[in-house]
């Protein structure tokens, strides 16, 4: 059986020219550019809880990533390293390599190298930490918000809850659909390069990985604002766009791990915005304005009140 | 109930001024000093393999944190931040007060500002990144032994193995000797004063988690040298040297969870590596030399050789 050391040694150590010294000492040693300020978030994610044990380990591989690339994008931030710490219940050589392979699959796209980690034996367990670069002033903060701003979305929302809505057989779907949907759900696409697109032009961002309504509120609530959010305008997805408009409404507002970035950015910069968009291969579209008054106001498409029942997700509150 | 983001802002939303923004956005974001690198170590502790079911959670809180200020100590790197991703079966307030308390506590120590993390539901699991800064080209690196160099350990070595032996019910112990060897196991004290005081005098380093003779393999192997360890000079702790010569000799070699540094210099620099473990109160003890033969010879203090059955830790070898 392969050791610990040479599990670490047989699939994930790999040339680290980003950094100083990468996988392999106590520490690894990065040498920060002047002028930049070092973004670094952190996501764990727990078998259970964010996945299910039967998980594609390729897809594991990837999400696992993603979903700290998509913290690095909502900060304008530009990716260049990350560590990994993994508690596996036994070294399983079959998964190990398909979790490396979506892993580093994803990590290559993103210039963004492993320098470091940990693994050891336990309930399967994935802690992944980021490191990104962004000139420092240029940060998309969350409390950044201004009354007047416009709310933009990326991509289309929803599609990733369709797919758990299937998987937990809540609905069913056609096959086709079904695998659609369930893609959106375990391999989402970290809008890196639009974030890096919007620095200077947006002013708040966040990345939509527990709802949009739920992590809107994180702006606002950073940011001492308020919202007005048209429901019609939200971009579903294309699967969920077949479905019913209480469906449609619901999950495109609650729906979690799309993993598309929701921003701010005032109205004289639209264009500005929207070539940031074409520049990056993400279609962005405008859903509402920042206000005020606290709270979030939703409305249709003639301007009415909207009633919904939407609750954000939350690890520690789900039944 | 407490969700979690009231449980993340009640234990762990602390002033950070160390960096430019801490906990509360998608990112931390820290500005790095010029001439500095960032040192990175990342550790994850699991329950059923790190600790038991039943660890008091101001240990762990305690644990969690020295073991990667440990790392950083090895590199000769001064602690300014850390991240923690926390996996907890259910958000047992008790539970996260005491744990968080035990973390500050010696994080404050260290001035290591906790800017971001990650809590959910799951099996328990703590995974902590520290950040430390090192001038640049004065890292104590694993591949820096140069044969002829001193072998050198700081503290003393095997307490942390007899309490866990007196835990799992090897042997038996004295209440107050059982109570202090746990002591040893549970708050092992990282030698960061020690680390950054070596800076410009040793050579390699490394922390001594696994036991000295894994441990100092890896500066072996990385160096591409071999060693010469005088067994009857290793500093043997207060209560394992109560013990018989082959248990003291055992625990000394190959006694995990010690968290002392192993590190080699030059000969001719032996007073000032004495003067770095007076400066940072830390008794250092040569036991050994680099030699340029691969492997570890054991010899006692007549310089005869020593045959021991010690093998090193290995998470993913262990029963």
């Amino acid at each position: 059986m392969l050791s610990e050391f040479d599990l670490i040694a047989k699939y994930f150590t790999r040339p680290t020219p980003n950094v100083t010294l990468g996988v392999g000492d106590d520490c690894a040693l990065m040498t920060p550019a002047p002028g930049m300020h070092i973004a670094i978030s952190c996501d764990m994610l727990v078998s259970g809880t964010h996945f299910f044990a039967d998980a594609d380990p390729r897809m594991l591989g990837h999400k696992s990533l993603a979903v700290n690339l998509s913290d690095l994008a909502a900060m304008g931030a530009k990716p260049f390293a990350c560590t990994m710490a993994l508690a596996l219940p036994a070294p399983d050589e079959t998964w190990l390599k398909a979790f490396s392979e979506g892993f580093f699959a994803l990590a290559d796209q993103h210039g963004c190298e492993l320098i470091g980690g940990d693994t050891t034996r336990g309930s399967l367990n994935i802690c992944v930490t980021v490191f990104g670069e962004v000139p420092i002033g240029q940060a998309l903060r969350r409390d950044a918000a201004q009354v007047g701003d416009d709310i933009w979305v990326s991509g289309t929302l929803g599609d990733a809850r369709l797919g758990l809505a299937a998987y937990l057989k809540e609905m069913s779907l056609d096959e086709a659909t079904h695998l659609n949907a369930a893609n959106r759900l375990h391999l989402p696409t970290p809008r890196v390069a639009l974030g890096m697109a919007l620095r200077g032009i947006a002013r708040a961002a966040i990345d939509i990985s527990d709802g949009l309504i739920g992590d809107l509120g994180h702006i606002l609530k950073r940011s001492a604002k308020g919202a007005r959010l048209d429901v019609d305008a939200l971009p579903a997805g294309a699967m969920l766009a077949a479905q019913s408009q209480d469906l449609r409404r619901r999950f495109a507002l609650a729906g979690g791990d799309d993993y598309e970035l929701c921003f701010t950015a005032p109205p004289e910069k639209r264009s500005e915005v929207e070539n940031a968009g074409k520049r990056s291969n993400v279609p962005v579209t405008r859903v509402g304005a920042i206000e005020a008054v606290a709270g979030v106001r939703l409305v249709d498409a003639h301007g009415e009140p909207v009633g919904i029942d939407a609750i954000s997700f939350d690890h520690f509150n789900k039944k």
